[in-house]
């Protein structure tokens, strides 16, 4: 049987190399087409000259995929810019797969006063699944539309997700997350800058970060009780990985020794959730799309303090993304995404 | 008139090339005497090369400093290795400042049940000052052996001493710690070992560690309302410097408003204390006796959070143990401690 | 077709795990057997615990390998164990890729000279094959014992050896080599130690390191002319990756616009040299069995300038052998080694 | 007596807050003025937050210093901007030590020719000194314009100077740097965007790099016989220093067993050079004035190797600066550059 035929639009970014990355080797799939608007014309490789040799073909504008009978396409593209494409393209027949922010949220409303800009299509709301595979697995097979989950909010929900379905936690969680540099994006900046960064730790975007509103939302969805989240991110000296701790507390009469039952029942047919005996480092999941979570219980603080780790570009972006094209071609869920961390 | 003549016992780890970095230029000191049972004999520039030329002085073995005429020591000595030399020079005239833990705690059970190690000389406690200056200056004037604190105790209780003091939040507090590698000593181990730390990262002493209980220990003493703290470390892929995110909760009727006000009249006087308005980064304040301290409310979630940051050598370290020194003496406390931070 | 059974000698350092890593995916063989002798009943994802889900297999005593019908051995010892095993096994089947450099000088007399030791199996090196598969693919392929080569010695070997093949340079060349951290293995000590490590910057083994023989002999093998290298290493703050910067000068008469056709034209037929027009960076090939190099002349100084990168845990030890290894087998060379450069 | 006043213009690099850095605790100057035409009104540590308490004063426009009856400038300035200044201060009074590379160079031709720009004020190169007090000591205190010489050929001249001199080596040298990324400036760009320098390393400027034509002409000035220079520049995922690995042959006849003993004699007064017998790490001389130097004869391949290690923001620019500034004043050329080397 012939392979999918996919595209990726937007090719100079991480979450883009990142796709080309997995879905080289992916066994059903062929890269259709993948498109650059200020790169048009050189080769992806020319891009990422690392790539040299495995992807050479030319990168294309997003104006030449109209006629390429493609048959789902990856949106690696800025929050904004997205929107457009989706608008755009509604009424093609292929899946979107949308790795910004901008079909995250519960309504245009709550996105309109979090990301500080007008949505151009509101309409696309109520068609898109929000794309973690361990949760809304159902939702994500029958939709067309997949917004693909920041980096971020895939390491609180996964982390949080058990004790929130089961209203087991008191309202007022701490996520307290540290991501490598390259959540911050491919685009030089000061505050990505070299002597800025290494050897060197800050926390920013307190009370304030976008992904804030997106694990709220997203464990209101799933759980009885509303949570309320103090989320706050911190910028670590690395390239990839996020390590986000997080605090809860048990609401009255819960069975704070179940911890290790509720997480072991709520993931155990979970291919990328490994559920680990000692705080999980970055390392431990690098260039993979597992997530692995710590939880334990501390009788004297009555705290539960749970420990997730991700790669913020596999499983907190690209990776999910195919878990996601999987999901919807009705693959195997684990179909070129078996890479072995990369240690050191 | 004549300069103080120091002893640094210990000179091959961290806290004793640190003392040494910081007292070389100290305008009222002299180091007389430089020990090291392991390495006596050598030369200071032999065991730490990138003081050659500057301090080439011979080490001596600790019996050696009997009749030396010393004004003041430092032990940069291990856990469980200071309490033996507090107990036989107890009777001696020059005041010492442990940089162990040996004698941070209330009591020696308590050091006992934490540290799981019998304390050899329980008579030590009463007499020890804990050497926070910001907040015990007037115990440390009057004591002849200090406890200087450990370098994750110092950022997180600082960051919470004007609340804590005040009785203005929640019992529950969670202290979320990040430290550079040389908070872990100068001794090669797995854990140290460059491919596991470097673009990696993880929690560690989850619920266990021992800074836990002298943080909670100390915010007791100063404030009314008992706290119990949820203490979490995280080793960083740098080599020095802490940042503390804080996160607690007022109490009700506690006029959240002001928590820039409680911080500024708390440390309006403190030469090592500095109030920011962007949560701090580490190479703020590298190389100083700084604390750089963020501090805000969160409406939508009624959290405080308290950002703080020091390098855990020197205010979390030798850096502090001189300002002791310069308070023991009744010199200026900012004297020998005028570094401007190594930034980048 | 069944798969080959392979067994892994050595268990806990770099070039085991990225064995595993690389074979686990390898089309054509099955992991029978991994040994260790002071893990021997922990599985190896407990010594490694990113392996995870993924190589729960129980790590063996290599006394146990006997009865297991074993096809190929790869070991994974240090230097000076690896000869042993050599000796002892030598009567058996199955060829044996050692990645020690227990067999890859020329003689034993030059191994006594410069690994200091006495060598156990002198006879070994008459049936020793030095298994890079570009420069010697023919004896690989007929011998039952191959030396996989040293790390530098690969980066140093395929920079030079078109220069060297055709007799075009002066016989003093220079290569100034800087590796990441893994280089100097699993085991933690002073020099390895993060905080000496990272922030900086040191050459080691000035004049003495013992690959520089090993650069030496195999160029003197392909080549004409014999050379004398100026060999001198520096570790790098990096995890993996070797950058070799290569300066020789041409032979009188030699037309040295032709540089780039010469090294086009011996590996235009090869899958794993890429040759390139900028100097090659460590994250072109992380991760991969490729080596990159860049060759240039300067008509200003009459020197020959050439830059490989390579990963030394792959085409530096792991890779390579497994390269060897299809080679061995009559395999596509490339079989489990189509590995995607990790960038970032 | 009263304090010199000091003018730094340009606030916002490396150089021009290392500037601050030094000076602030220099006891014969006081900052004055610090211009920066994109910041003027600004407070310095509102670009420089990790100055806070240290330097509050507001940057002033450049016109504004006219009336200020400086006693001496440092330009701290682009290339080709410095000249423009200089041009027209050329009149006042003061000294000026310009930190870029518009007048390091002999001649403006030559400038010209590496630079790709033409020279404003060709006047200027008859009367700069080179700023190298120990090759220079003599020409700087007479002279009122110091080139303030380059990073990379700081640690090249320092560690070939002796050799130069006598006329000991063959024209052909090569010199391969490696520096860490604040040589690149304090501007973001893709080239130190963090990802893409983190955990790499590569050759940049191969053949091509201005502070090629500063070595060579700088070494032909003090030394006999001509030398050409091969210089490679690298980029360290490091944020200071420079280490040099220095590649150079005897000359026929020259005694080589004396290499040792011409360092010495040639250094043996100077303060801020020391001579090692182990190659030199960034961190033995980072945050300081040092330039540390290891050389060696290797009799198997009859070349001298010479290693030189320098801080590349204090030796190799700002420190080198005040050490010409303590010069022309006529004061003890270590005054405000004893810091001790911050290491880890």
């Amino acid at each position: 049987m012939s392979k999918k035929k996919i595209g990726i639009i937007g090719a100079t970014g991480y979450t883009g190399s990142e796709l080309a990355r997995i879905l080289l080797h992916h066994p059903e799939v062929e890269i259709a087409a993948i498109t650059s608007e200020s790169r048009k014309g050189e080769r992806f490789s020319e891009v990422h000259p690392f790539f040299r040799g495995l992807i050479d073909q030319e990168l294309i504008s997003i104006n030449e995929i109209e006629n390429m009978d493609l048959d789902l396409v990856f949106l690696a593209l800025p929050h904004g810019v997205s929107m457009d494409f989706v608008k755009e393209h509604a009424a093609d027949p292929y899946p979107i797969i949308d790795l910004s922010g901008d079909f995250r949220l519960d309504t245009p409303e709550i996105y309109e006063a979090w990301y500080n800009k007008e949505h151009v299509y509101k309409e696309g709301f109520e068609n898109a699944a929000y794309g973690i595979p361990e949760l809304f697995r159902k939702d994500i097979r029958r939709k067309k539309l997949i917004a693909n989950p920041g980096c971020y909010p895939t390491s609180a929900i996964l982390g949080l997700a058990p004790l929130a379905k089961e209203g087991l936690i008191e309202p007022n969680v701490v996520v307290d997350s540290k991501s490598g540099t390259t959540g911050a994006g491919v685009k030089a900046k000061a505050a990505t800058h070299f002597p800025n960064v290494n050897d060197n730790f800050r926390a920013y975007g307190v009370k304030s970060h976008r992904h804030t509103i997106e694990i709220e939302d997203t464990l209101n969805k799933i759980g009885d009780a509303p949570l309320t989240v103090q989320f706050t991110p911190h910028l670590l000296p690395v390239d990839r990985g996020i390590v986000s701790t997080i605090y809860s507390r048990p609401r009255p009469g819960v069975d704070v020794s179940q911890i290790g039952d509720i997480y072991e029942a709520y993931y155990k047919d979970e291919p990328f959730v490994r559920l680990t005996d000692q705080p999980p480092a970055i390392k431990d999941v690098r260039g993979t799309n597992y997530c692995d979570i710590y939880s334990t219980y501390d009788e004297r603080t009555n705290n539960f303090i749970t420990i997730s780790a991700i790669d913020n570009l596999v499983k907190g972006a690209a990776g999910q993304a195919v878990q996601n094209m999987n999901l919807i071609f009705g693959w195997d869920e684990i179909l070129g995404l078996q890479q072995v961390p990369m240690n050191p």
